[in-house]
């Protein structure tokens, strides 16, 4: 059941500026006097946090398949104790990262190890249900400027990398085109933008694009 | 993918004397010398036994969908990790409980809080792929019974009980019934064993309903 707040998805690698965005967004509405609620994905609940743990632990092992079925668990926990309850108190949610961030990770990133968007998908059917984005934004960069950009803030040092992030560059170019296919499947509802605008910039086209359905 | 070896369940209410089943099961096969490997759910594997943590903790919240996902999870890495190789292998596989469980447990005992058969098996559908059980027993005792043997045993104090030992006697009336409903369904590849029978008769017909498989 969806109610009659908005659900707006911000998708993006590590080093997209994704975060800074969703920041960006947050503060807008709060200077607006707009009810919202900042939440993530893997995350947003005490249980989800456990999940998030065992997703991102760098000492994990786990199948692909695996991984796809814990995202989507944290993900049911998240859509129906957080996500769904301010939707129907008609607050804005803005969430980092949601389903198509499972798509883009496992579906397409791990197609070499049997995964596919269609399986993600139908795993994830039943944790989305009806609580479908209004609008997803992707902030795309290249791989090799998200790498820059987490070496030079520090986060991309080995042993700070997280189970997901030590993954290599291939998979990160797959990931790259996934997110531009869940795009081009949907350009109505999905927004693509240059991460290689400045962050005013961005931060601009993404009020602009949302400010009729706000304010 | 299924192997050439024998994949075999035992199903029961905690209290049903299911272990017991498959310790004699395993004991007959080592004596017969068939190669055979033991296993539970939820566990089976590292993560799985942190997937069990959190589902059997009884300080874990989570939402019965929630709950459905992760059992899901830890169940897709037993199969492709443990329960395949194993069924390639050429091995008997013994398994204290599997996706019927969830069936039981998750889709008729957790019916009053939304969920269903039909929904437990939609999101086990990849967990599970080809992997399904040859045979199935399910070991059938009266809740009163089940829960006299527990407290007999000393696991049903307080502090003793699990996550979902804690439910109460109308939860393990909606499970019980279910495995009913489950063998109805299947009645060729689930057998339905009464409980009330010594360990020793019910060992007999477990063997003799397989033998013709194994030897």
């Amino acid at each position: 059941m969806q109610g009659s707040g908005l659900f707006i998805t911000i998708e993006g690698m590590d080093g997209s500026g994704k975060t800074t965005q969703v920041e960006r967004l947050c503060a807008r509405l709060g200077r607006e006097g707009i009810p919202f609620l900042r939440t993530r994905e893997p995350g947003g609940s005490a249980i989800g946090d456990a999940i998030r743990e065992l997703l991102l632990d760098p000492h994990s092992e786990m199948t692909p398949l695996t991984e796809v079925y814990l995202y989507a668990a944290g993900r049911a926990e998240h859509v129906q104790t957080v996500i769904e309850p301010a939707l129907r108190a008609g607050q804005v949610v803005v969430c980092d990262r949601f389903v198509e961030a499972s798509i883009a990770y496992q579906g397409y990133g791990l197609s070499d190890a049997g995964m596919s968007p269609a399986l993600v998908r139908a795993v994830n059917a039943h944790a989305v249900g009806q609580t479908r984005p209004h609008r997803t934004f992707v902030i795309d960069v290249p791989v090799k400027e998200a790498q820059a950009r987490l070496a030079r803030s520090g986060r991309s040092a080995y042993g700070g990398q997280d189970r997901i992030e030590r993954r290599g560059s291939a998979f990160f170019e797959r990931v790259r085109a996934g997110l531009r296919a869940i795009y081009e499947e949907d350009p109505e509802r999905v927004v693509w933008l240059d991460g290689l605008l400045s962050a005013d910039e961005l931060a601009t086209r993404i009020w602009h694009n949302l400010k009729d359905s706000l304010v």
